[in-house]
């Protein structure tokens, strides 16, 4: 059965990833790690973080929030545990300011670490004085209400990629990936051999080798059919 | 009558709010503003800072310009007194740099203390090191000409919201909220009191005190219907 | 024989503009240059920098791509030399991050300051620390493939701007501007000229002097009928 | 006082236009109305008609809503009379499918005529076979709730309007425009005037003749220095 | 396991819905269906029909494509029935037109009634004469390449919803709906009663009776606060 | 030399192609001639037909705007002839309607045949009744001044895209691409032949024949690694 859309209910019970490996995707960052599970997982774009050079890893509580009304992070709060990172989610679109710096307090009091929002945010210089990590779709104050239910722990479709309870969320200054829980420590052990695999290139390029050259790529240019002429006059013939 | 739209006019006396209460609400914010008055007068969230960790509170001198064209800012410049801020509105969209570090020179010489542009602004690395506040929706060099008459404290509307000449606008990092005149001391106070409130539930939530239970949301979230079960496989029969 | 959309190509010399007015742009920077060349060679505000305070000018190595494909920039690598400026184009819309520290390493090495992409780009804070400007249109982690055909140093349209490989490119925090190779000299004369006379209306603004006197426009100002009234009031009879 | 973003009101009584004159403001259409006006009250462009060749004018009954709540609507049905219009505002941006086919049957018995919605609409096609004149900024399904008050009959900012309750409405293929109720009589009469002007010059036009003659164009545009050149070649010296 | 992003895959065979139900849900349309399955399933409104008065109901063929590269869809064909519906995303955001007449009258062969495109669509003329049903992101002529593979019946997200091979598409004017295939008969039948009871409400409501009576909502509203005044004066006291 | 920005000159005297050649590529359409011309030229998808089953191309007359200023369209008319297109952009970018019914006919007297706008128009409903064929960026009532040179017949960038005085535009429901004037002819055969190809590869798919097959596809897929499974669960292990 498909959950997505349920409202109205919270659940309390939730498989997270093992510390250590969130610590060690946190390190690698999002493009490392977006790459070493197979160029999946990527949120849209359009979620950009409210700080700069904080690269985070956290076990996501999700959040499904009716527009303009933000009561269930209030409930949410409640299920967190210290490593999370709060997913939240309007069921249509919205960028009212939903978060702002005393829910930021509460979760921070509970060891949550950070917030995805696919929704709008504010109060962005004390959060960011606060160190709390958020990643939102727009900066706007505008208030919520508290009146309709959503839920908490349920499968959310975030900013484009499908969320369990309980998943892998790296985020950083590129944007914010999701990696299945079940796969958090196989992805982490793969982004490790990747950072070791690019340092290795980096050295070569750094030293003036070439792409090129180190990839072996001028064959098969060639066998596509690039061309190489002089000036841009030869093409004009 | 409205007189928005009204072209070709410079209103030389406006009223102004007190400076005490502009200095209170610089302090208290857009988002404790922004309630404090009921919800009312944000500006659309397209509207952003070109630096950070700046709060202003100024008195509203309007400018209507026509599109690419910046001639009324000069008229305008000769309206201002110190600790009012600019609110800038061409008459359809448009995002040329109207404005830039030659009009901020001019405009601090009078003791204007920043801008809010419905339009684009340049000289960013300037305006940022002379510590003159701007909003804006774009960024753009893109330069105006000086052909077409505009006004000068008229009625505007500004990234959607109404402002008077006089008015009193709040910005800082989450964007501009602006406040009617007449209402500005009454709204310091109710941002005032609001600050002590949240300050109160800040030291709480800190503590680990849950907003469920200082709202005293439980009952009220259960008669809605809210259910807790044990797992997501829970729901799933 | 317009050679625009041409692919498979790779143009191996190109002209480019005396290193000495490319240092002299950099100083003037983009609004400047902007006006002093007439006001055309603008980008679209939509390419945004990574970074703060950074102004640079170099000359375009120009990049053709495929959507979702960035083999092509390791082809570019080779044709770099000290104070290029590559200049990356996706053939249609893509916001992909064809480019990310790996290349900006290879570039580096070659002397290249940076890039200027008409699509996305990952690794921000590696870029940032490397000090290798970046102005982009996205900031996406979303990787890329190596399988089609596209060109370098041909003619590009790019954010709206034709650009002819060995152009220079002026970016700043206000976005980017192209300036023929062949008019570099004279147009990096005019900025300056340019400047200087901003900079003596600079010190006449900041001790007061207004816009209007300075620049004559009060007869303009009334011949085209601006009209002064003393209050609001005064409109709506 | 500014009544904007006052909630929880119903007002039951507005003055309206006299029909005569919202009939004609009909024929002459929104281009025509605007121009009559001074160029002032065209709503932003992003509310855009469902349906081909309707022009309408009717008054404003107007809605302010909470996002994704649709219960004031229901209010607003019993205060209209015929010939009204009515113009549904969210206090925040809001897509949803605020408005479907019930509701527009529920006006349609009332004698209203169309809808102005800044926010999404649904059943489309019903809401055409109805007849019945919708604008809007989307189309979206998306369901709403009734839980959170707004108001009836308050001045709103609608699509970057000030909009009064009972100002006139006018909407046809290309936008929507609003008049100041006291200006109907006043505008309805002077667009008349300018659609005889129109005709007249429409007829030199179809005729052949140039609107440089008609208007008199050449003579300033020589002044302001336009210069014709044989050919392309001519400009490159 | 999430096959979500998996690449490089061909499942044959998928279950699929029961074609009577698809017929029942494709005359009660999108918005009625949305709401009998509890708000949930609608695409991003940014997928629009490119006809009128269309109203489909299929089963989901998904095909995931690289960018600006449209090989997997002549996979594709080969595994869809009469009834189906192709639905077609690309793994990172792309509005090239991917797909045209050609493709549409391979399918249309195959007895397949439309395509949902999370990216642009070309030949429209052509494929409105055909009477094969397209809802897209965008129109664009962009040609793509042959060169990447992607997959075909696999899980995707398009357009923030996911869709599992065999879930069944309604689509009409107002947009797009995933209903999940093994609710499709619950929810056909759900939508019929819901729709029976719109049309009592219709009748009434176009006989004059208004939606505050029928759902008895005065009590509620004046619970809440609702005040109703005279005239707008009698709120500014 | 770069004539592109250049401002204040009217160039009288350009180059056409061939009418028979236009005529060809009008019957071809936008996606064929795109094709046939190695997928270059085609202009933003933005730009947006405001009319259904209109197929058109012709010869380019270029008209350079001022934001907010349609002066230089009445220069520009002077300079057309029949089954020429006016291709028109404001210097920075801008939606308001530049353009309505009376230009039209102005234009329509002289036999033009239909408009490029990178901006805005208004009067949509006359323009279609007089079968004058439009693309533009908006459509937005907002009227304009005439105080501000711009150019005609000059080098302008159009949605993206390097158009030449005399260059052939060709638009439909697809779009607009333009054709270099002197390939024109090239093109257009080259667009008969393609159509040619595609219409037997249409009765063989309409036949039920499989893109795969007649293209040779499944060798190359397989040995790209293609894999076909039974059904989704056998992915899951």
């Amino acid at each position: 059965m498909n959950s997505l859309g349920r409202k109205g209910v919270v659940v309390r019970h939730i498989q997270r990833a093992n510390p250590a490996d969130l610590a060690s995707l946190a390190a690698s960052g999002v493009a490392t790690v977006h790459e070493a599970q197979g160029r999946k997982g990527l949120l849209d774009p359009a979620i950009r973080p409210i700080q700069q050079n904080k690269s985070l890893a956290g076990s996501a509580v999700t959040v499904l929030l009716a527009p303009g009304d933000n009561w269930m992070f209030h409930v949410a709060v409640e299920q967190c545990q210290p490593g999370d990172m709060l997913v939240a989610v309007p069921t249509s679109p919205c960028v009212d300011g939903f978060f702002g710096d005393l829910l930021a307090t509460s979760l921070q009091a509970r060891g949550v670490i950070g917030l995805i929002a696919d929704h709008g945010v504010r109060d962005l210089r004390t959060l960011r004085e606060m160190g709390f990590g958020v990643w939102s779709r727009a900066v706007y104050a505008q208030g919520t209400v508290k009146e309709t239910l959503g839920s908490v722990n349920v499968p959310v479709i975030c900013a484009g990629q499908l969320i369990m309870p309980g998943d892998t969320i790296v985020a950083d200054d590129d944007g914010v990936v999701v990696v299945a829980r079940a796969e958090t420590a196989h992805i982490a052990e793969k982004a490790r051999q990747r950072e070791e695999l690019e340092e290795s290139k980096r050295a070569r390029m750094a030293a003036g080798e070439l792409g090129l050259d180190i990839y072996r790529m001028r064959a098969r240019l060639a066998e596509k059919g690039l061309r190489y002429v002089e000036t841009l006059e030869d093409l004009e013939e």
